[in-house]
């Protein structure tokens, strides 16, 4: 039997390339919503799942660290995508065809340059980049493209009309794989490989309680590569901090520094540890 | 003449309140987005600005964040907002009356207790708390409610039928006074009050950087209330650190731990000082 890996958004989304990359033999099942994506693994509807964290353009995926901690799933892969929006058209629509371009607003945004180049065209919002390009093929629209991934072009047969219209191609996302915790098996360490390890934790609300938490990674030159602090709910103003630092949690000098974190915190849960994605 | 206060929303938003509390002696300018709020600052047609910084329930308003960098409209006060939420109908409408409740969907979600005790209530989101009271008003609808601040219930002449609505009670938002750096003065200082100051910096991204970064409030026991990391655009991974501490400009201590900081750091910019609001 086939495993399966959940991602929110349509079939062709770009959670579904991170997929392609960190789960390639599982099949891709689409959802709505990312709650739905974490109760699939949770309930066990699906083995595995592909969430985004963070992208470079628009920073962390908030929602996301508040289901990491909810639904306590861990982390067992990441990987980098470049988030490149290709316009997509029925087979052989022409650029002089087209009205109106649909696409989610965020992807409509991050192609500006494109429309000043077009002005004729109608910037259209929709609710999901590839599930634009599948409305175009199922209603036969041939006065209209859709702006969204290579991937989606392909899934519904639809033609790439121009490749790379994206205005920053600095635009890069993060991705997560993860597994029910019950299935959960020490990642076997491959020697030579770099590991990242994530972690959540609380600390009391006193001065300097912050620097302290960050000694026991710094002063054991673990090197912090993301810090995020969240919303503690029930504390006004206590934050909940994530960080991922480069390190794998059988080695000493990782146990030692989480051992130290856990004095100096109020809570401590290592999240995942995982091989670093290359970037 | 009399001084104008933007804000984003409705008169009798939230920002209204705060602005209330911030800036009582000046006229609320309501506008759709927080773009068009420091945008009326930075080309003069608004005198101050009053924005949400942060909500303990949902974080931070990121988009603010980044609009702090780019418009560089110094801080001169904070203050705390109890999101209190009402239903609020036209005068003389009962609770039996009613078959659908407007607001924003955050607020609809914010009042779930509500809703599961009164079933028949159909939730429709609208785009705005205030604006759903303004818009029940003019169409002079009677067989609904929305939910709003008791401030919107008062602008547009509506009843309270229910006080304080939301489930959770801890919840506050946090809001920042904004004023052009033209018109900078150095707040005079009053003895025995507390200062905030607010910086953001960058740092080189090498292992200990936001350690040693922090070492420079820690050592001097300058007491960190607030960091937020936001995406450095044009440098993938690279981040932007927004930090709140206890101290005022003016101290010696702040003026070291700030030359200090500016050692460390690629780019440095105090983005303001002002009296910490009482919690």
């Amino acid at each position: 039997m086939k495993h399966t890996v959940a991602f929110q958004g349509e079939l062709g989304a770009f959670s579904q390339v991170a997929a392609s990359q960190l789960a390639s033999s599982c099949t891709p099942v689409p959802l709505p919503t990312f709650d739905q994506v974490f109760e699939s693994v949770a309930n066990g509807k699906c083995e595995t799942a592909v969430i985004p964290i963070e992208n470079t353009l628009h920073g962390s995926v908030h929602e996301n660290y508040d289901h990491l901690l909810k639904y306590d799933l861990p982390i067992l892969g990441e990987t980098f995508v470049r988030i490149v929006h290709n316009l997509i058209v029925l087979p052989g629509v022409k650029m002089k065809q087209i009205k109106r371009v649909f696409s989610h607003p965020v992807a409509l945004n991050q192609c500006r340059h494109f429309f000043e180049a077009n002005p004729a065209f109608e910037r259209t919002p929709f609710y999901d980049t590839a599930g634009s390009v599948k409305m175009l093929m199922e209603q036969g629209l041939r006065d209209a493209g859709a702006i969204a991934s290579a991937a989606a072009a392909e899934i519904y047969g639809a033609d790439i009309l121009r490749k790379s219209i994206e205005d920053d191609r600095e635009n890069f996302t993060r991705f997560f794989l993860l597994k029910r915790r019950s299935s959960r098996k020490t990642a076997a360490r491959i020697p030579g490989t770099r590991y990242k390890t994530s972690v959540v934790f609380t600390l009391k609300n006193t001065p300097g309680a912050l620097f302290t938490a960050l000694s026991t990674l710094a002063l054991r030159e673990l090197d912090l590569t993301k810090i995020e602090s969240r919303p503690l709910r029930g504390k006004p103003w206590d934050y909940l901090f994530y960080v991922d630092f480069v390190g794998h949690t059988a080695d000493q000098n990782t146990k030692n520094a989480l051992n130290h974190l856990a004095e100096r915190a109020e809570m401590l849960r290592v999240l995942g540890c995982y091989p670093a994605a290359k970037k």
